[in-house]
C-alpha cells in the first residue's frame, strides 16, 4: 500500500529558516515534535545559521581551557553543545536541532519551511533558495507584518509563497520569545488554508486528482498564478491536523485557522495602535482609556479587513491570540508602545526619541503607520480610520494626543 | 403644536437612585449634561441618598468651626457643599445635584430613572417606588451583574423593568468611577432596545400608534409581560440619541447599542475570567498566558450568550466596552483578580483569602461561578465550558491551576 496515507514512505523534513532569538525558539519546540512524532516527521529539524564566529566566556559551562577566547563557528557550538549562546544563551535545545551554516543544504528535501528572520532579509533568502526546494515544500511564516505600498498590501506569507512557487502560511500570536524558551505557557494562532490540491480524499487521492487544476486560491480569495505541485500521496498529509502536531507543545497551545489575511493584518496594523496606547498612557490617562483606544484600533483593523479582503476575512479571527491577544501584549510591553509612551511623557517627538534612544534606528509602527495611511490615502479613504490617521498626525506633530478622545464622538 | 416632537411641553426629569462612589459619579456627568441641554432635561437631577450622619474633619474646607465635630446630614452637606464628602470626597459637584433622602419623593415624576446602588439593595428599592413612579418612565440600570440560578438567568435591567412595568435599559463598561469623576478620559456602553411603543413616526406618532398594542419584546426577544406606557407625545423621546445627550461627555464616551443581555452577561462573566486570570499569574505566568485565559473567558462568554439567548445576541457587543475593554481591565485590576493572585501565590484556597484578608467578606466572582455552574449543570452542558468549569473546580479544590494550560489542547 506504498502511497497510501495509512503508509506513506516518505517522513517530512523540516527546516527552520532562521536562527535568532524567535528562529531558535522555534526550532527547539518544533524538535521536540519531530521526536515525539517520528512516525510522520524526520526527528533532524535543520536550522539555518548565518555563519558567525563567537567566543566562549570562561564562566560558561561550555568554555574549553584547551580553545581558550578563540573564535568558534556559531554553528560548531550549536551542534556541540545544543544551546544558541548568541542569540537564545542558557537554553537546552534538543540534540536534533541540527545547525546547518549552508542555506541550500539546509533546504534541501525539506517538505516543510518555517520562515523565522528578520523582515528585510527574506527577500534575499527567497532569490536564493528558488529552485532549490522541494517544489511540493510547504511554508510557515514566522515573521510578522505585511508590505504595504499606495499600491497594494502583500503578505510576507504570499510573498514567499509567490516567490517560490509554493503555499505559505503564517504563524503568529501573543507570543514573547524568550517565555517560550523557557516553557512557560502561552497560545499560537497558525493559519493555513490548505490548498484543494492537498486536500485527500477518503481513498488516498488528492482533492483534484492526479491530473487536476493545480491553481489554487490565494489569500485573498483570488485564483494564484501560482501552480503549485501537490504534496505527493506517498508523504504525510500538511493540513491543520499535521501542523498542529508539529507546532503544539503543552507549553505553546496551537490554534488552527484558515484565514492567513486576517492573522497577518492584526499582526501588522497592532503596531500602529501600540504607538497610540503609548501616547495615550504617556499623556497621563489610565488603563480604561488605553483599552479604549485598543479596542477602537482592532474595530478598524477589523473593518481595514473587510473593506479590502471581503471575500476571505473572518471575524471570529480577531478572537484568535494573533488578534486580541497580540494587540493587548504588543499594546503593554512591546517595544513601539514603549517608545512612543516616553516620548508623550517628555513631551517630544516620537522621532526625537529615535535619535535619542534609539540611535536613530526606526520603530517598526512609524513605518507602518506611514505605508498604511499612504495606501488609505491612495483610495481617499483615510477618514474612516480616525485613529490610524490620528497616530500618522501624532507622529507627523500635526495632531496632539490630548486630542485622542474627540475622535471617539459620535 | 404642543404634543409635536419639535415643542415637547415637558422635559424629562431625571433621577439618580443611589449615592455611593459611583452613583455620585454618574449624577455628577448626567447632572453637567441636563444643564447642557436643558432644552431637553430640567436642569436639577435628583439623587437618592440613603441618609446618615457624617462628621466633617477639621481639615477639610467644608469644616465650619460653629458645628465642630457635630454629626450633620449627608444630604443636607451634600446640598450645601456640593460635595459627597462620603462616598466621593474631594470631587466638586455640579450645584444642580440635588440629595434628596426621601426614596418617593426623589423619583416622582421622574420620567428617566438611573439606577445605581449595591446590587442587594434593588429589590427592595423597587418594592418600595412600585406606583409612585410615572408608569411612562424609562431606567438605565448601572449595575453590573445578573442573577442565575439553576432556573434561569435574570439581567438586573430586566428585574428592574418587570418589577415596575417600566423599559430599563443598562450601562456598562471600562470605568473607574474615581477616574471619571477626576475626568480621565474612558468610554463606556449603554445598551437600550427601544420598545416599539417608544419609536415615533415621521409625523410624531408613537411607534404603533396611540391605541396600538403595547406588549414589547424583552431583552431576550420574547414577548414581555409587561405591557408598557409610552412615553407620551409632549416628552421628547426616549431613545439613543437622547439617552446620548444625558451621558456622553467629553471625559466620558458613550457608544449606544440595542444587545442588552450580551452587555449584562459580559459584565456579569467577567468575573469568572477575573479569578481565573489571578489564579494564572499568581501561579507565575506572565501576560502573555493572561491574555490566552482572557480570551478563552471571552469565547466561553459569547458561546453562553449564543446557546442561551440566540435571538437577541450580536457579537459585536463583544467589542464594546462593555466587552472586551472591561474584561480586560478586570483582569488586571480588579478585585476578583487581585485575591485570586494572592491565593494562588500563597497556594492557598480562595476561602482561605476570604477569611484572612476580607473578613469572611464574598468575593462576587466565586457566587457568580457558581451560580452560572449550577445553571449549566441543570442542562448538562457544564463541558462546554471548560474554562467556567475549572474556576469552579480551583474555588472547590477540585482542579489544579497548574492544570489550566490542558484545558486549552485540542
Amino acid at each position: 500500500m506504498a502511497g497510501s496515507p495509512d503508509s506513506p514512505r516518505h517522513k517530512h523534513k523540516v527546516t527552520v529558516v532562521g536562527s535568532g532569538n524567535w528562529g531558535t525558539t522555534v526550532a527547539k519546540l518544533v524538535a521536540e515534535n519531530t521526536r515525539a512524532h517520528s512516525d510522520t516527521f524526520e526527528e533532524d529539524v535543520q536550522m539555518w545559521v548565518y555563519e558567525e564566529n563567537v567566543t566562549i566566556p570562561p564562566d560558561s559551562p561550555h568554555y574549553d581551557a584547551a580553545v581558550g577566547d578563540q573564535p568558534q563557528k556559531l554553528t560548531s557550538v550549536i551542534n556541540t553543545h545544543h544551546e544558541n549562546v548568541k542569540y537564545l544563551p542558557k537554553i537546552a535545545l534538543p540534540s536534533n536541532v541540527v545547525a546547518n551554516p549552508s542555506l541550500l543544504d539546509a533546504v534541501k528535501d525539506s517538505s516543510i519551511l518555517i520562515f523565522n528572520l528578520p523582515h528585510e532579509f527574506i527577500g534575499n533568502v527567497c532569490k536564493q533558495i528558488k529552485g532549490h526546494i522541494l517544489p511540493s515544500a510547504r511554508g510557515i511564516s514566522c515573521i510578522k507584518g505585511v508590505t504595504v505600498t499606495e499600491d497594494k498590501v502583500e503578505l510576507i506569507s504570499e510573498y514567499i509563497g509567490e516567490s517560490l512557487g509554493i503555499y505559505c502560511g503564517a504563524l503568529s500570536g501573543a507570543n514573547i520569545a524568550n517565555e517560550i524558551a523557557n516553557e512557560l505557557w502561552c497560545e499560537t494562532t497558525i493559519a493555513y488554508n490548505t490548498p484543494p490540491c492537498d486536500r485527500r480524499g477518503e481513498n488516498g487521492t488528492n482533492g483534484n486528482g492526479a491530473n487536476g487544476d493545480h491553481h489554487h486560491r490565494d489569500a485573498r480569495g483570488q485564483i494564484s498564478k501560482t501552480q503549485l505541485t501537490p504534496v505527493p500521496l506517498d508523504y504525510p498529509p500538511v493540513d491543520h491536523a499535521e501542523l498542529y502536531k508539529l507546532f503544539d507543545r503543552p507549553y505553546f497551545t496551537v490554534s488552527m485557522v484558515s484565514d492567513v489575511v486576517g492573522v497577518s493584518l492584526a499582526g501588522a496594523l497592532k503596531n500602529i495602535v501600540a504607538l497610540a496606547c503609548g501616547f495615550i498612557e504617556g499623556h497621563g490617562w489610565n488603563m480604561t482609556a488605553k483599552t479604549a483606544v485598543m479596542r477602537r484600533g482592532m474595530l478598524e483593523t477589523i473593518q481595514f479587513c473587510q473593506d479590502f479582503f471581503p471575500e476571505t476575512i473572518q471575524e471570529m479571527t480577531f478572537w484568535e491570540s494573533a488578534g486580541w491577544s497580540d494587540m493587548i501584549v504588543s499594546c503593554t510591553s512591546a517595544r513601539n508602545w514603549r517608545y512612543s509612551k516616553m516620548a508623550a511623557e517628555r513631551g517630544v517627538s516620537l522621532h526625537e526619541v529615535e535619535r535619542t534612544e534609539l540611535n536613530g534606528q526606526k520603530l517598526q509602527g512609524i513605518s507602518t503607520t506611514k505605508e498604511v495611511m499612504s495606501f488609505l490615502k491612495a483610495r481617499g479613504v483615510q477618514d474612516k480610520y480616525p485613529l490610524f490617521k490620528a497616530v500618522e498626525g501624532i507622529v507627523d506633530g500635526t495632531f496632539e494626543v490630548k486630542d485622542i478622545p474627540v475622535l471617539f464622538r459620535q
